[in-house]
């Protein structure tokens, strides 16, 4: 067709659009948030005519007061906020909700959350480059080790290509309690953080393999046990580990063309994750030679009981283990004690201490510091 | 390590997870909702204290009111449902909210919902089996057509394997409009269903790609033009089809084992995905083989001006245009319109009216109809 009679086509498709536009013309006129604005600037708003008290609370930062104009809309202009991605919830008269204007979701099993991303330069880890990207690959199998149906992500670096013969270094990296199998891309942007270090030349070009991080999964589901139940406890960090070595890193080797080498393997993780990380890494340095441990919680004073064969010896195996926890973060404490029994045994380890607290703004840099340490 | 000690490091071990239980132990006590009974009722939960009225809205229902208890928790307990997925939300005096107590959402742009699943027999067709499972890839790439950086999934049959010398027929299958490039497996549910009709030897081995269904991203942006813009619309239908006939299938045929040929190829969309396939398919035979429209919005009654070569010498290349919709769904005038259209210009096609609206319950089971019916 020539130009003219495409562009009449293409008007009078458009106008048969009407019936569709009707659907969603009984949509609510559309309250826009968060905004964000050029200056780094965020205004947030709800709408709650009735409620009596509504408070902005996002991560990292203390509650902010929401103030209600005549029309029952509730708003706060915060920051400017330092660039990056924050989580948040309203919560009003006590009660936390999502922000149902915002598409942009922070999954979690136990307190989803709504999130905002402050842009920022592209030097950040964390922001999109117009680079090589990897892909996110979703894996669902059956779990004997647990017996439910469950799933794992995998990415692949950039050129990464089934049929070539070269092989590729492999990241287990785990989630925090109450996070899902997808809370590493979702929320920590590992896909991204890996394409640009990975353009950057900072970081090996390695797979990064997410599982899902319940041995008991009954931990993470509301009226369940949660920590209550230390049989529950026991359950989700054994069968984990279970999970892990039977049947998800073999699932990796024989789909991906990985080396199936305990140089060529790192395990790292956040909070529950990063003690997954050194439950399972450091008992089992055969597999491992990279162990991360991001503001890692469960740490346990008599560690001579949780790591009974750890000693001096480790060092010729331990290629990196690489402990880190926010300052502002209350489980510091028990990571320091761990560094102390280290010294102790003579084991060796890299310790790094940032500012922040218990939130993925500090997990997200985590992973930009640890990644090229690897392989 | 002997059993015993075993047993004993993790006892303290799980002790001393008492910090990080310290930290959710901040989390309000856990509402429960959904929760589903096992006679397929469904108890909804809203902690909402000051609202006047507050109303459950699901997905292909009525609106239902809801009762509020001492501690301002609304409830209502509906069904026995037909076992399914829906989308709800609550509506608080008059504002909709997602269920801050239910990790399952439904994505989409423009509104967010959550989303409760009502178990059914193994043998409907998004139920999980024990069955083989393809596998979810989500790619990501600068479009130069539209420029923005966006994604597109792809499903890869159980037993695909790229070093394989097998070429596998492609489903190009476009969601609506407010939908992202993950609606069709997060709502839809697309890759349990190939999955199913895979394992039953009812569909071919295929491979399922789903890109993001916009040309001009700004019309599904809150505060944007939505339908109102005519341009806008222009520049969606067209952009997006030259976006998948220039990017995407090239970027699918390169990186998979796909049979690059018209035979092997189908295109098929909900809603406005269903015009889209319609626009796009019929207007491209030497491309596509197979054409699908499901619930389709924005058909034009002047189909001569957007199908300008379309006539019954389509017919020896069109191996299937299939066209579906609901009889509760307002779109089906024009959808009747097109079908008298193509009846005129002798143009062969399947149509298929059944029950239910403009929802996702019907879009899961048009794709559980169609897919067998191609390749």
């Amino acid at each position: 067709m020539d130009t003219m009679k495409t562009r009449r086509a293409v008007r009078l498709l458009i106008a048969s659009w009407l019936p569709l536009a009707a659907l969603y013309a009984q949509a609510p006129p559309p309250l826009i948030s968060p905004e964000v604005h050029p200056d780094g600037k965020v205004t947030f708003r709800f709408n709650a005519p009735n409620a009596q008290k509504v408070e902005l609370r996002r991560e990292g930062a203390a509650p902010v007061a929401m103030a209600k104009d005549e029309r029952g809309i509730w708003t706060v202009t915060v920051g400017p906020l330092e660039p990056d991605f924050y989580g948040y919830t309203f919560v009003a008269d006590g009660a936390a909700y999502l922000d149902p204007a915002n598409w942009l979701m922070k999954p979690n099993l136990l307190n989803p959350q709504s999130m905002v991303h402050v842009p920022g330069p592209k030097t950040l880890p964390w922001e999109v480059n117009n680079v090589p990207h990897g892909v996110i690959h979703r894996h669902f199998y059956h779990s004997d080790v647990v017996g439910d149906d469950r799933d794992f992500y995998v990415y692949t670096p950039p050129g990464y290509d089934a049929r070539a013969s070269r092989r590729y270094p492999v990241l287990y990296l785990l989630h925090g309690y109450s996070d899902d199998a997808s809370a590493w891309t979702a929320v920590g942007r590992a896909h991204v953080i890996l394409d640009n270090l990975i353009a950057q030349g900072k970081a090996k070009p390695m797979l990064v393999v997410m599982p899902l991080g319940y041995g008991a999964p009954e931990i993470a589901r509301r009226g369940g046990p949660g920590f209550r139940d230390p049989q529950a406890w026991r359950r989700n960090i054994e069968r984990f580990r279970d999970a892990l070595l039977r049947e998800v890193i073999p699932l990796v080797e024989k789909n991906y063309r990985v080396a199936a080498d305990r140089t060529q393997r790192a395990i790292a993780g956040l909070s529950m994750g990063g003690t997954q990380s050194l439950y399972t890494g450091l008992n089992a340095l055969e597999t491992f030679a990279y162990v991360g441990a991001f503001s890692s919680g469960g740490l346990l004073p008599d560690f001579d009981k949780v790591f009974p064969t750890l000693d001096e010896k480790a060092n010729q195996k331990l290629r990196l283990l690489w402990i880190a926890c926010g300052t502002e973060d209350r489980l510091i404490e028990g990571n320091r004690k761990l560094l102390e029994w280290l010294k102790s045994k003579g084991v060796k380890y890299t310790w790094v201490e940032t500012p922040g607290a218990h939130t993925w703004l500090v997990w997200r840099r985590y992973l930009a510091q640890f990644a090229p340490l690897l392989f």
